[in-house]
């Protein structure tokens, strides 16, 4: 049997379905004052994570969820036969000595703020092929580390013009696997698994670059979604589902600006998504009273949010599926500091319900 | 069926072969002027290829490399379903603002040197499962953006300790495909076969994170080394074969020293890896006359090398099979100037000989 379907030019369709096992999300203080507050695993109020440098911070962070969601699973590292991870800074230096440390078999990624859906798509289709039984997704952000990568240094204390986003302190990573997970057991573990229901991803769309031009960094809404409305089109029209399909479709980090846009270029392809369209940015953080001006961004916007509100929204039975739409600006202070544009990407991964016992 | 076999705790053996259907290098002036000049499909004299800048350099050989690669197979963008690459940079510019343009659905990779490792792992894995007829894997790297990234400025004129080995101007891409590749029809395409011999890949073993904890980043064939050892060690142990299976274990820049500390490692643990040991670092350049110390280095090292040099002695029938171990040094110069150490990885791939018309 074949182990999935190819759908248009960028979509597979899982032909069985890949198990979530577990979800694991840990953010920085000012992500744990927002609305999700209750929602994350771990809160850290020391913005160093205990080390001596930003990177060092965020390795730390990350390291630490990876390990969460691995116990999440009841499983050990030994247990994970691949690692998918990657991050924002020069050469994926917060995975490269972070998680990557774990010892477990590793494809580093660049997705820029998509990296979560890279790493749950390549995840998902090495499981659906038999490659492993469990894999691990994961990536990070950090405020200060995507200061200094992309910006100015903090002490510099630069005004931040209404466009720009927040870079969110987190990390998230969950465990994939082949069979459902198995039921909690008390103290051992906290699979992603209530009674009998899961959560599983069915299907990808594969972002491809888009760039119409933009220049603004510090606009990075606008730049991204384009390449999320090319994503979004692609995979309705390679499944053949309108966006009502979906009790939500969530973008990583467009925010407030980006997802104007968004809906905008949409409409003008007779696609209504503005009763299902949520984004993690501008759901991480108040915009009335954080000062995080268009919303939240960064690899950990969309990744905790995913592993702290989203997939619980499908283990409640709140939701039955959604679209999993992680954005990503793919600049560097080199490309912008010699005045190229900005480019985008976003991948698409489905994420659905389903029943533990039927299934298994 | 299952399209693969998973061995030990790393290796994947295909069930079905994946074939090569192309490979195409371009490499600058220098790497024209070594051992492989009359390899290479494309030597540019010109080390700004016609752009502005070292990165806009970068991308557009990437770019030229890729499309190349895909007119060999007699293909077209649009035939192509997933691109796998990834380069040095930070946030992988050479590959956003090169390859990416192409349009083609691109899953973005970090492996520094390790890149056409990885890029190959994860095409041969997605054509392997039914995911797409024909995939595309490419890297890059260019000596002056490398050192611009990672050291000195050109026009600063340091000194280079005699353990630093020289980033190679060059890229490689390779297109992938389920079925074997059509012969070649004059003038349209020059498939990666001859007569009914072509090139497949049978299996990997992927790399894992190995730190030793040096700190030396122009010695990086050491850093390196001990990520090389682990892999071929395990690939060996995974399939149960002696080095002698293969025509050639092929590392990808471990350069003179690291060459030494690789076999050295390997004798520690009974294997004997020295009548079939090559390093692309030490084949492209002549060390004696070239001045480039260890050897050559960089993504497009090893990526250059295989196109050119490696899948030729496949299809020429000197070589029946060879194991490709394209090695990563994951550092930054911020993980440098932060006083880390050098971890390294290495990916490894079985490129063996396949007649088309047998297993077509």
């Amino acid at each position: 049997m074949k182990s999935s379907k190819q759908l248009g030019n960028a979509s597979l369709a899982f032909q069985t379905p890949v198990y979530i096992h577990s979800a694991a999300s840990i953010v920085g203080k000012k992500e744990g004052e927002g609305p999700l507050s209750s929602a994350f695993d771990m809160i850290c109020d020391d913005p160093m994570f205990g080390a001596d440098t930003w990177e060092e911070a965020e390795s730390t962070m990350q390291k630490e969820a990876a390990s969460l969601a691995i116990g999440k699973a009841g499983l050990r590292p030994e247990d994970i036969r691949l690692l998918f991870a990657g991050d924002l800074l020069a050469q994926s230096m917060a995975s490269s000595f972070g998680i990557a440390g774990l010892g477990i078999p590793f494809y580093g990624l660049f997705g820029a703020c998509s990296t979560m859906g890279e790493s749950l798509s390549l995840g998902a289709m090495t499981v659906a092929a038999g490659y492993g039984d469990h894999v691990l997704c994961a990536t990070s952000s950090h405020f200060a580390s995507a200061e200094k990568e992309f910006r100015f240094p903090l002490g510099y204390g630069n005004q931040r013009p209404l466009s720009a986003s927040w870079t969110v302190t987190g990390s998230g990573a969950c465990v994939l696997g082949a069979a459902p997970p198995s039921p909690a057991v008390l103290g051992h573990s906290d699979p992603l698994r209530r009674a009998d229901t899961c959560a599983v991803i069915t299907g990808i769309t594969t972002g491809r670059l888009v760039d119409y031009g933009l220049k603004d960094s510090q606009n990075m809404g606008a730049c991204m979604a384009p390449a999320a409305s090319d994503t979004i089109e692609r995979h309705l029209t390679d499944f053949e589902r309108s966006p009502l399909f979906y009790d939500a479709i969530v973008t990583g980090d467009l925010g407030a600006i980006g997802q104007q846009i968004l809906l905008d270029l949409l409409k003008e392809k007779g696609i209504d998504l503005t009763s299902v369209h949520r984004d993690c940015g501008l759901m991480i953080f108040d915009g009335n009273t954080q000062d995080t001006h268009a919303g939240g961004s960064g690899c950990g916007c969309a990744a905790s949010v995913l592993c702290a509100e989203l997939l619980p929204r499908i283990i409640s039975g709140e939701w039955k599926r959604f679209l999993f739409v992680p954005t990503g600006a793919l600049l560097s202070k080199v490309s912008f500091n010699e005045g190229d544009s900005v480019p985008g990407i976003a991948h698409a991964v489905v994420i659905e319900r389903a029943d533990a016992e039927k299934e298994g």
